[in-house]
């Protein structure tokens, strides 16, 4: 038979995971959604390929993967038949015949996370693994203002994780907005793509700023000395969401924008 | 040593509990408060009286408890100590004296509910246990009309459990209000004070309206039969949360109104 290659939209809460990659005896959202397709489509192994391997602990809004099979199932018959063998914390969100060139990696031009952070005295139970949490007050004037020094093409070996795999530690920066909705501040970082930990490193910098114990150009220097160790320590995974992936050559594939993503998952709404 | 009454705010996640109430061999979370009291206070228990009993996977935005004690804590201390010795999903998010004559239960003049509900195709993994789910589209102006048949004071049978301990199943219904928000209904209850299960039997009810499997004028003819059986099937626990109590007689307690509340734990903004 043919071999079709199928794109699917997932969402997942990834707290209480390992990641999305693949590792032995770990619990990874590739393996689980791997051994779901596996027997969905009654098959020994089925491989995908990911937008962005998010680490553990990380959630995903809007995740895109890619597989190749010969099996023919109706849109819907692949979200429910997925569904049907996936934990509530891992949904598929729809699915979608591609090109066979389409590839869910490489033709990812780029990807927004939010990083979502609740300010308040004690930590909310009702949130509790999903957001980031501050007790203090936070200048997010400063640290807009911080943020607008890292826009544009750089070397971020300054917020790069002793672990990243990437060749280069040159990524570009489209946008890094702070916007704060009541108690909630949300943080729009759109790249390329991004490095290992930069966006936690980034949040922990700008953290610094924000609580003033570091002037806005400090962000600056560090970004320019591209030395991990003077940049803040990584900050917590519980509010970082892989938001949005946009692909100019599959307008097809249905995306919603990050904010429509988070509105929808959420009910957080933004103005952008 | 003089013995001082002492009022505390909670808010909790309600999934993975065995609801509020004390109960042998299970765990809920009363006991885990009267625990961390003991553990906190250095005595061998503590006795705590709360404004609303909610049940098995029901949350609390503000729940209110009280409790007798000779010993004496500024009110950073009670919220800080008493953390320390809490799950996060249970967190304690104030102390205040309260004069010997306040009571968490009896002062009570009105509780709020709030029943915040998801519609969407595909169950979201990110507020999962958090939010009650339909895939249906819901006609929420026919909602609307059926709760204002429901508003007043009546006998509630016809939406009390069989296990309700009430003495009279007559309450007073202050508002019943629907709401969209984009992808989200938010249902708000206000009452002097419900029966076991009222809110969520009276969840499913409206939910065969707004599916439109039954007139807008069929609740009231379920309210005035007073037969459990006429009505809907209870509705999932998952997007109940007790959201406001008002003492009329305790001004000085810090409460945010139930929207505030909501806000503040959640992100979502409603108009009211």
């Amino acid at each position: 038979m043919d071999t079709g290659r199928i794109a699917l939209g997932l969402a997942y809460d990834g707290s209480g995971w390992h990641g999305w990659q693949t590792q032995v005896h770990r619990h990874t959202l590739q393996d689980t959604l791997q051994a779901a397709l596996a027997r969905f489509l009654d098959r020994p192994s089925v491989a995908t390929v990911c937008a962005g391997r998010t680490d553990a602990g990380v959630h995903a809004l809007q995740q895109v993967v890619h597989l190749d099979t010969d099996a023919v199932r109706r849109d819907e018959s692949w979200v429910r038949g997925l569904n049907a063998h996936l934990p509530p914390s891992l949904r598929v969100l729809w699915a979608r015949p591609v090109s066979a060139d389409f590839h869910a990696r490489f033709d990812a031009r780029a990807r927004t996370y939010f990083y979502v952070l609740h300010c308040a005295p004690v930590r909310s139970p009702i949130l509790h693994g999903r957001v980031g949490w501050v007790h203090d007050a936070l200048d997010e004037i400063a640290m807009q203002d911080a943020a607008d020094l890292l826009l544009g093409q750089h070397d971020f070996s300054a917020f790069r994780s002793a672990e990243c795999q990437a060749h280069s530690p040159v990524r570009t920066l489209d946008r890094l907005d702070v916007l704060r909705q009541g108690d909630f501040l949300v943080f729009r970082f759109c790249a390329n793509a991004f490095l290992h930990h930069m966006v936690r490193n980034l949040m922990g910098t700008l953290l610094m700023v924000g609580r003033q114990r570091r002037p806005v150009a400090w962000v600056a220097e560090v970004l320019a000395d591209c030395d991990r160790r003077r940049a803040a320590a990584t900050f917590m995974a519980d509010g970082l969401y892989l938001a949005d992936v946009t692909y100019p050559r599959a307008p097809e594939l249905p995306l919603l924008t990050a904010s429509q993503a988070l509105a929808q998952h959420m009910g957080i709404r933004l103005p952008w």
